[in-house]
């Protein structure tokens, strides 16, 4: 396997486009990415598509990323269409990496684009994010929010964490969100603000809680041995890729290790660092106040400790290891198929210095944690991608 | 890239499956192959899962081959879900070689598995097979018998093929098909029961056309260095994989040579043989007559000549190059995602000495040719791969 590097990030800005088809939406991330990049499209040779909801959504399967494509400029590729829930924009990343770092090709663009937002049909949407549609919709009625508030509401009573710390992981993510152009949701809020917003599922108020949009995330990628052919600017390495899934367990007996802990630990050891030499990391925080397991899972403190870091600051932008810097899955927005480029796309930015107001100093160092669950699995796929300057 | 085998093939008999859910049909396919690989569900490290019309027919998308798999013994394994319209299986192959050839896993699973057939619903299976829906439902009303009709009219006119010629490769392919104990159709057909069934699109009889049907198909891939680990059996190798795809023309000027064609020319360099060194084909024939076509496309004879092949009796059971001696597409069935896997079984089986009555005396090299077409697109997604005894 050969060394790859990401030449090229961009991005749509995540929030309610209406008024755009997957393709238009596609179409500006990846002339964003190869701009950046300073490719020309004929230099890319294939294209990996993550997208989970078009069937449901628009209507459109089978091959969806050809559809998507077909007015991009980029005719004749061949198209690997993929999907793996929230962690469909990873698994888009993968692919793409997987071609370039066995030697089968030298250019490859991965691109995530989902449209979940449908004006005066959100039955709809959320009818489609059910992510197994048998049990979800016809058998337990069981959905993602309340699957969060129990996980929450048993962390708090095992480990001592408080509903105010779930609330200031929120006060941190907004404040990234205000820095970040691209986010959905762009206003600080205060602690207040979102310990009196409604209650949606106890812990959870409204503001810890994810909204939808739609959204599209674009990267090239090439061997290391060719990036400084088309690009200037700071070589961007992927150091590793892992990818992990849970058993499936209906009645809840999860992996211990937890998945995620297992997927990190192959992450650091295939890049040959460990948790403290992060400088920047984004993570799948579904519902906000997960964040804190998340600190636990993929090993940036011990069991329990979660809270310590965003009490102590840690996690913060000026704190010693920034998390979620774009504003995370709910702020920076969470359009499935295109979740984890945005993600990558932050953590690019971060490395080559390039993330404005929300730089944190001299990043080296990030990590790209993008998963996707489903009622029955801890994690029906996990990606952990490490990335240095 | 090392060198891979496959060392297990299954499949679920193409069909009506009423009964059977998606898990019901996979489930079969993985564990015949499971068994003829020697392998335990321990071995398996990966699995590429392949189906593209979930999401429209029964509702599930996002992390279908999760669903799909559930119940299969396989939890933990980190799940590639994809999907290439009619090339669907071979896009499932395509990745789970990849894997192994590459290094990143030794042992993958590749599945396909498709339902198409909703009894009573005919119109939104249909619906469901619009590859552009925005094209095909909304604007043309454009479906593809009316496109291969149109086609075939022109070859016709072109080089002097006949109705009668057509109608005999249908006259091979229910031969062949009634040997096939997974076949779809069973019945062998003589050239008046063809030619005088009902006109569907002038040239193409009813018998000349594609049925509905569901199915499953799944292999079993290793490194070629640990196959005899697992099995006594002879050891079939992938030669070559190649994969391309043509521009979007939604005027039809169509790339010449074919895409069809610089795919087999890439995948006999690749493998390093010719045309004439094969001993058995699957062929893509999305409608029976179209086989003629795909002769010449993939270089079995010039151009205009495919009709001779026919009338010579090249392509019959015991003629020089047999094609579609499982029956084909539309006698051994075309379920979308499982297609691909049906032909490697076939092959696999005729390379091994195993395809009973239908076996091609000491067939040593054989091509499977899946593909997946589109309204505008020659072809949005072909492959080909080069397997040998």
């Amino acid at each position: 396997m050969r060394d790859v590097a990401v030449i090229g990030v961009g991005m749509l800005p995540f929030g309610k486009h209406p008024d755009k088809g997957l393709d238009d939406m596609a179409r500006v991330a990846i002339w964003d990415a190869i701009r950046d990049a300073g490719v020309t499209a004929k230099d890319i040779q294939v294209v990996h598509v993550g997208n989970c909801l078009a069937g449901l959504i628009v209507g459109q399967e089978a091959v969806r990323g050809q559809i998507i494509l077909k007015d991009c400029g980029l005719g004749g590729r061949p198209v690997v269409n993929t999907e793996n829930a929230c962690g469909t924009g990873a698994a888009a990343f993968r692919g793409a990496w997987l071609e370039v770092a066995s030697g089968m090709y030298d250019v490859a663009l991965a691109v995530g684009v989902e449209k979940m937002f449908i004006p005066g049909n959100t039955a709809r949407s959320i009818r489609a994010l059910a992510t197994c549609s048998e049990l979800e919709l016809s058998r337990t009625g069981f959905q993602y929010v309340a699957y969060y508030a129990m996980r929450l509401r048993a962390y708090m009573e095992e480990y001592g964490a408080t509903v105010t710390d779930f609330a200031n992981v929120v006060v941190k993510d907004t404040y990234n969100g205000s820095l970040n152009p691209y986010a959905h949701h762009k206003k600080a809020l205060t602690l207040e603000e979102v310990l009196n917003s409604r209650m949606v599922a106890d812990p959870l108020t409204l503001y810890m809680c994810p909204s939808m949009c739609d959204g599209a995330g674009a990267a090239i990628l090439c061997s290391v041995d060719m990036a400084k052919r088309f690009t200037a600017k700071p070589v961007v390495k992927v150091k590793s890729v892992a990818f992990r899934a849970s058993k499936f367990s209906p009645h809840g007996e999860w992996d211990d290790p937890h998945t995620f802990t297992l997927c990190a630990d192959e992450a650091y050891e295939k890049a040959g660092i460990g948790p403290k030499d992060l400088d920047v990391a984004e993570v799948a925080d579904a519902v906000i106040p997960m964040e804190l397991l998340l600190y636990e899972r993929l090993r940036f403190c011990g069991k329990g400790e979660g809270s310590k870091l965003i009490r102590d600051g840690t996690t913060r932008l000026d704190g010693r290891l920034p998390v979620n810097t774009s504003g995370g899955f709910s702020i920076r927005g969470h359009p499935l198929g295109a979740t984890g480029l945005g993600e990558l796309a932050e953590v690019v930015w971060q490395l080559r210095g390039e993330a404005g107001p929300r730089q944190v100093p001299n990043a080296k160092l990030g990590m790209v944690h993008d998963s996707g669950g489903v009622v029955g699995y801890d994690t029906a796929a996990c990606y952990i991608m490490i990335l240095s300057r």
